[in-house]
């Protein structure tokens, strides 16, 4: 089975000097996500958790409402990929042919396959009141974060998100090259575990672009927690899909841009 | 016109306290990239340098070979987004519809739009001998590009690509919140500032994914300069390409991973 991490032999220069030395690069493969037979995306990814990201892509993009709606589920090994099978209860036919001409778009850009401005932005579930957070529950989210992410850990190099409970920590953490797709695979882990919609908070190691937005909205979480700041846009979005947006998180603060009452701040001191 | 970065509220907590503060974030706004009057594409970009951007993305993609295959170019500002609108001396009919017929593809991958794993990987061209950098070269890129981040020197949260000459510096760089992007727009912005193809060297504030390596050997670069790591495939593609990479590059210091042979190291100590 391909591997996440390869090992490559490098030339460290610094000044004038100047040594080999071997660095842990992580993987980047090609994996298709197959429904029914058909190959509905192909996406670079990191090989690991791959039933994980074919949950939580098929949950993202609206394919399936929850995991009942795939009955078998299968990554195979091929010579240019990875493919992962899903065989859905419903036939996908007419929901698939009819997004695959709504979505032809030839980059990487987190919102390719529209085929006008009217459909960049599809329509997002509202989160529900989900529960609250202290403020030492957003610096340990962090904190925690960190120490779950075993590929960054080798790497250096690799995004994650986690799924944050109140009282237990972070309970689940997934990483992947793409930070779109380490929030896929968590979906997708949160999905199959049973873990309750609507609760905890995610946490991600990266910017919150629009599509991190969309697919935490399409997942019902409640609460995002990043590391680095969002865009414009993402904030908007957030608001809008009624999702607690806190970002620039690490570890010893942070900042609130959205629905500010799932935090609780009843005992600060309010400078300004 | 749209801007690039809007203003917004935010509450900063740190440990007990709070107070209100303001941060500039960076804007995604939807372009749509229309040829010959038919919408090929719709990204999330930062709305600046469009004109760069829809001539780099023709660049990268293969639909034009130079900026001779672009008659008129127009940006205009839409309810929902921003159109570029390119009109192309040949008629892109039959490549468009051809290329959008193989690009189904629905997320934000930096590889949608394929339909099968064998199309994963599209052909790259390999590029020419180029010139040779200096360690102090290399060092310096790292150093003027920083220096040339304007947006993100407001934002803490854009990416950039920027092309250095040997004895010159950084003579242009280019910001979008998208590192896909940045190096789009860069690639236009050498292409329509008549540079010659095959010179100097690209640098970019990110980890170097397959897809930097595909639009750097479309616009004939022969040595990029990531502050970040590759992916393992990313390398092998840069290999394969006859790029010279070189990683981890923070000003002082760096990492050669391929075509070691442009980097001058004529005077340096070999350590181990």
């Amino acid at each position: 089975m391909a591997k996440p991490v390869t090992s490559v032999k490098t030339t460290v220069v610094r000044g004038t000097s100047a040594h080999a030395a071997t660095r842990a690069l992580p993987e980047e493969t090609a994996v298709a996500i197959v429904l029914n037979g058909s190959t509905q995306a192909v996406m670079m990814a990191t090989p690991a958790d791959l039933e994980d990201f074919a949950v939580g892509f098929a949950l993202s993009e609206g394919i399936v409402a929850d995991t009942g709606g795939i009955e078998t589920l299968e990554i195979v090994e091929q010579p240019d990929g990875i493919e992962a099978r899903l065989w859905l209860a419903d036939d996908p036919a007419e929901a698939i042919a009819a997004r695959r001409r709504a979505m032809a778009g030839p980059v990487g850009c987190g919102l390719c396959g529209i085929e006008s401005l009217a459909e960049a932005l599809r329509p997002l579930p509202t989160v529900g009141a989900g529960n609250t957070l202290t403020i030492a529950d957003v610096d340990r989210a962090v904190t925690e974060l960190t120490s779950a992410q075993l590929l960054n850990a080798r790497t250096r190099a690799v995004h994650a998100a986690g799924l944050f409970l109140p009282g237990q920590g972070i309970v689940l953490a997934r990483e992947d090259v793409g930070r779109h797709n380490a929030l896929d695979k968590l979906s997708g882990a949160m999905a199959r575990g049973g873990i309750e919609r609507g609760t905890g908070a995610v946490v991600i190691t990266s910017r919150v672009s629009i599509e991190m937005v969309q697919k935490c909205a399409m997942a019902g979480v409640p609460v995002m927690i990043a590391i680095s700041v969002p865009t414009a846009h993402a904030l908007r979005l957030a608001e809008a899909a009624g999702i607690t947006l806190v970002a620039v998180a690490r570890g010893d603060g942070f900042e609130i841009f959205t629905h500010p009452e799932r935090i609780e701040r009843g005992e600060q001191t309010h400078v300004a």
